[in-house]
């Protein structure tokens, strides 16, 4: 019997604009074929979310074809077929003689096909700054008379503004995400081990909630005191005592799309210090949020925050926040003073004001937010408090 | 206030004489600094769990000095400072500006250490295989009279035989995964979310068993029918019926190791081909296990699997297994056919039985294993059986 296909999250109509967008970049950049390697590139212009890129896979878009085809590992071609809008002839599995094998890989069976199929002396496009040395070199090697462009994070780009099914899924996520911040809420107490908040917490966010629940665990960070100066521990093998802070940062996801949340608790009540950092960083969020709006641009919502925060008394050395969409952090716009990227509507980001001041002392906070035509739509719609325990 | 060191998950000597090995390495291949950029090596060789290598960071190994020096973004600094076990004064934090900066990042401020530091002319190892294109033309550009050496899976390959203490690790992280395969018999019933399903078992691997908490979230894969022949999806927003079957894969972490484990479950009667595969294949993973002793050499264990199922009447295209500790899949021994590395005791592998064999039949199994000094020993207790519900 034939794998069918999952109810898709997008219809055929949106994947066939965003690679419209893509091929008119390809054709800016003078190429004929584009390799797509990036796993959130290639959620992106296909639906796939199965975990399959930690071996080579390549989706291929062609100037002459309207669909893309891809290349994955065997194994992994019913998952492609299951998930993806394409045709089902379009899914490509090479054989796992190109697994573990030092002089061959994946990337072969790709060089193969474009060759076979009239690339071997056109413009070919890599998103050589996400893939290694050794690939880039086998494409040149193996593809002598092709001109190999670095088509670098344009797909990237694309994707910073999302259209409002994708909107819908990151407010969805962001519920999940706000389910996971009230469960910490009530499962935080002295004497509880980090790691048995954390699977409640966890588990919260993958139930969701209306009925709709996160498709991937995100990244999570549970860092406690001593812990709260720094922001990627998962968790330490530890218990929370009365005077903790802890500060907590993860997401929900549906369908790839992330919804990014920070708040910070105190189990009893929070220093003279917490307080004022808390006060100057919420003022700092409000008025980064007060200065989006179409045409504005990424270094004024940063320099809006960090005016505001300065005023009372603080700084924060990181930038405020980055464009986010699928697979966290989008490697384009950033909230950071200079940075001259124009907001748009749809766009959306993370402003992440995680502030790790001292060795022993940090907060954090942060809203998922959306450009309107307007200003700003944040999707959580939890209080911005310090949640006192 | 400083921030304390953390309990340490191992002895400073164990890690003395794993850069001991490293450095024997270095010497055969004529360098003098390594720039580990690999996470799990950098864990193998610190203690450092924290997740922070999404954006550039280095771990300098000199054959000039005992211990490393670590480079890493600021805020990073402290987790570094609290997880390894190496003096404060040899973690440096670069500055923001090298984040979201298109002409500078972090590899940048590891060239300046190195060039001040003496290393400007003589020979450096990079993880060339797993780090970008561009990185390696920086270093080579910035360091013009250095030889660039690649370093390759080296140490990938020092950290493929544990010690006692690593194992300790495996087989605490082993009992967290048998936890989690337990829950799933007892959450997984007709009309049940898949997504709630993976909840529950997620949350009970985190908490894991006799005190002794996952440190982490590993993969985790949840493949239902119509999607038992797909390895790689996470769950989908489906339920269970009566008939389905499901293939799950994940593991248990304690600090940084994993113990991964598979098993097919069935709501009802296993079709006779699902059982017949079964035997099969259960025979042909106690004949691997029986292959396993020091001197004996990977492809021997996959020949035994191979022979074993051929006589059942089925096939798996897929090697049988491959290295694994720290960060599960480690890319270098395979268990397959052809792969002469010799087995050596402590040497750790997951004997990976899945078999994905038509679009709509799949079967999995699998073990954990170390290499003992007369055979193999699995970790996990759970039966080698199809669990029916």
């Amino acid at each position: 019997m034939a794998m069918p296909k999952a109810p898709q999250a997008f219809p055929r109509a949106e994947y066939l604009r965003r690679l419209s967008a893509v091929k008119a970049e390809m054709r800016r950049c003078e190429i004929d074929a584009l390799v797509v390697t990036t796993q959130s590139n290639i959620t992106y212009l296909t639906g796939y979310t199965s975990k399959s890129g930690y071996v080579p896979q390549g989706l291929i878009v062609s100037l002459k074809e309207e669909e893309p085809t891809f290349f994955t590992r065997r194994q992994d071609g019913p998952a492609a077929v299951h998930q993806m809008f394409i045709d089902r002839s379009r899914v490509i599995g090479y054989p796992e003689d190109l697994i573990a094998n030092p002089d061959k890989d994946g990337f072969d069976a790709v060089i193969d096909f474009l060759n076979d199929k009239g690339f071997a002396g056109v413009g070919v496009g890599l998103e050589a700054k996400f893939i290694s040395a050794q690939t880039v070199e086998k494409f040149k090697r193996r593809m002598p008379k092709a001109t190999i462009v670095d088509f670098g994070a344009r797909v990237h780009w694309i994707r910073g503004i999302k259209s409002d099914l994708e909107i819908a899924f990151m407010r969805e996520a962001a519920a999940n995400a706000d389910a996971g911040m009230m469960c910490a809420k009530s499962v935080i107490r002295p004497g509880v081990k980090e790691a048995d908040a954390a699977a409640e917490i966890i588990a919260t966010v993958v139930r969701g909630v209306n009925g709709k629940p996160s498709t991937d665990v995100s990244s999570f960070f549970l860092c406690a005191s001593p812990r709260s100066a720094t922001p990627h521990i998962r968790w330490a093998e530890d218990v929370f005592r009365q005077g903790s802070q802890i500060n907590l940062e993860f997401g929900g996801v549906r369908h790839g799309y992330i919804a990014a949340l920070m708040r910070t608790f105190s189990i009893g009540k929070p220093s003279d210090r917490l307080r004022r950092v808390h006060e100057g960083e919420v003022a700092g969020l409000e008025a980064a949020l007060a200065a989006v709006r179409p045409g504005a641009v990424c270094g004024d919502v940063a320099a809006a925050f960090n005016t505001t925060l300065k005023k009372h008394g603080f700084e924060k050395e990181s930038r405020c926040g980055y464009a986010l969409g699928i697979d966290w952090t989008e490697p384009t716009a950033s909230l950071k003073e200079g940075d001259r990227t124009v907001l748009k509507p749809n766009m959306t980001f993370h402003l992440m004001l995680g502030n790790w001041i001292d060795e022993d002392f940090g907060y954090v906070i942060s809203e998922t937010f959306r450009v309107t035509e307007t200003g700003a739509e944040t999707f959580s719609k939890l209080p911005r408090e310090i949640f006192e325990l």
